[in-house]
């Protein structure tokens, strides 16, 4: 049975040239790094070079620390936690800004800090899906200890203006964070251009293993520990390394970088054809222009479809999509980000996710379009809703 | 070269059926399971097994919670500062009990609560490296929100009145939690039978991956969150769920209940004739009486030697062991263990920890005592401090 797997957004396949560096280190170099004998230092060169490749990766400099964290969750919890205890609890700030699109790895724990008495300010999107720069400019103020706005959305695919905002952050003096678990691998992710404090990712979102990810810091400056103990990670973060994972995700993040301009021609056309293909279906729309997108990502709108039914569908024709965030597809609500952007309700619930990667073929999109095509007829059929 | 492994309770090899396991869950079975679609239903049975293997090897119980987090640090970690949350912040509690020679990620973590205004007990340990029931009961205040003593201890092995000290919490209606990292795998731990209200794994200690760990939860009661985000594991711990490393960690689970017999009776043959052969060695002594401790563990101090030069010798020859916990072991000062059991200063520099697994076997045990009494008789000859 044909398998098109278009849910790159919500993970993906490890590479192969991944597994292939991960597999000796779980029955063969076993040892714990932090041991002082053969068994464990037999695995630093491997972690050398991991760190090295996640340096050159970001483009971050010997000065700055990158501490690998179990996925992006953590680091976005260790980031605003600890500014909670650092800047609020013992400090003299009481503010957050993010915008109201993050995920809900930002969302929810800025909830939860409200329960704690910090003030939280979710920043409205405009129609592309994106927070501008000068709305965050606007809502800072001298109480304002962190802000967090991701490089680019997971459901949408748009690219929010990082640089912008890290500049005004940096004037205002504030803490700036960045999730970026859809930005690293897709686009250039360059910290000495675009100057955040802090910097999210996650292996799995660029075919790496899943259980690893991890956090930028700029120039190393402080921040409490969200997992205390054995002075791992320059104490930064502690838990016996996980040696497979680090190995894997170094050289995930090489070769996703070296895919790079692969990503942004390659991956761009036979996204850019899919969607021209889907767009010529009456009554579609997509969210977000497509040169401010991820170049693998589409959101789009299909009158008189109800996005469970489309996934349904396209699921029994061996194609994986998605109706957003993987992290909330299990519930089956509104899509939050289209109505952040201004889709009446009846069209938040049309939405698919397709999201492509470097393993997408030219056949993959021929096929998906066919079986999307017809499927969007057989459904606007039985459909109660949609009258032409 | 020979080189022998006895630094099992550091981090273990992967079974090689657990890495079998886990294998096609990195480019084949690679979605994620929160999707909807058949990429991610996929994983499902592998997790539902991997979870009723973690259920049955703890003999949880349906109306428990067992959630898998990146490594017992987190787990630890989630506990003390969920309860500081629950019931300190936001209670009328302001006490934590812990023993002095708990694993960092449950000393440091209580370290970094003290800044925070809680008060915390560190009990002592008798001669034989134990907390005696007794002495929790006369520490516990009606301030007390939290007891957190380990069931094993990572250098010594010793285990401790686990089944008493939850009785006595229970009386006192106090929470009571666990770092069981050294007791699964290697003794009986059953929740039905010893009553505690959370404990705390990780994989890596019984043959399974590193990066994946678990916290048990009796009667799935509350706690609020450690890492906030996408709802997954039923909202308590966010973040994409690690399918391999769950995978495995539920077979290395299985694995190591089905070994149990095999560890407490020819895992521990095979350390106490490593032991009874390296105790005929003058002036030397092991720490903890020997049916107190898991059937893997000795830890044995060698007058006039230093740990740190035996530990290289062993080293040259091929043999993996420990001058005390991994976390530590790259700094030389005295073991904290060692001291806690009145051990003088020059003893507290002379231990060396030898752990062993079910993979270790009796040809290994008969080359590392050779090569053990050689390095004794070579390093007291050169050493200052030792004069028969």
């Amino acid at each position: 049975m044909t398998r098109v797997y278009l849910d790159n957004n919500a993970t993906t396949i490890v590479d192969p040239k991944v597994y292939d560096v991960m597999s000796p280190f779980f029955c063969q170099m076993y040892g714990n790094p932090n041991s002082l004998h053969s068994f464990g230092s037999e695995t630093h060169p491997a972690l050398r070079t991991a760190m090295n490749q996640l340096y050159k990766g970001l483009n971050a400099s010997d000065d700055d620390d990158i501490i690998v964290t179990s996925c992006a969750t953590e680091s976005n919890n260790w980031v605003l936690k600890a500014v909670y205890f650092d800047k609020i609890l013992n400090g003299d700030k009481n503010h957050i800004i993010i915008s109201e699109v993050e995920h809900p790895a930002i969302y929810s724990t800025c909830k939860w800090l409200e329960t704690l008495g910090v003030k939280v300010t979710y920043l409205p999107v405009n129609h592309d899906g994106i927070v501008e720069a000068h709305t965050v400019k606007d809502f800072i103020t001298d109480k304002t200890a962190l802000v967090s706005i991701m490089w680019a959305n997971n459901e949408t695919g748009a690219i929010f203006p990082i640089k912008e905002i890290a500049q005004i952050c940096k004037e205002k003096n504030v803490l700036f964070h960045t999730d970026g678990v859809q930005a690293v691998g897709k686009i250039k992710v360059d910290v000495q251009d675009v100057e955040v404090d802090f910097l999210s990712f996650s292996a799995h979102k660029f075919h790496g293993p899943k259980g690893v990810g991890g956090l930028y810091i700029k120039n190393s400056q402080e921040l409490s520990a969200l997992l205390h103990g054995g002075e791992h990670m320059g104490g930064r973060r502690s838990g016996t390394l996980n040696v497979a994972g680090i190995v894997g995700m170094g050289l995930a993040m090489e070769l996703a970088n070296d895919a790079i301009e692969y990503e942004n021609k390659e991956v761009r056309r036979l996204r850019d054809k899919l969607e021209d293909a889907l767009l010529q279906i009456p009554k579609t729309f997509v969210v977000t222009s497509r040169d401010k997108r991820t170049p693998n990502t589409m959101l789009i709108s299909i009158k008189g479809v109800e996005g469970e039914a489309m996934l349904w569908d396209l699921n029994k024709a061996g194609i994986a999509a998605s109706t957003g965030s993987a992290c909330a597809s299990e519930d089956l609500e509104a899509n939050p980000v289209l109505m952040a952007v201004g889709a009446d309700k009846e069209l938040a619930h049309t939405a698919i996710r397709l999201s492509l990667s470097r393993f997408t073929t030219e056949d993959e999109i021929d096929y998906t379009i066919d079986v999307f095509k017809k499927a969007v007829i057989r459904l606007r059929e039985i459909s109660g809703s949609y009258a032409e």
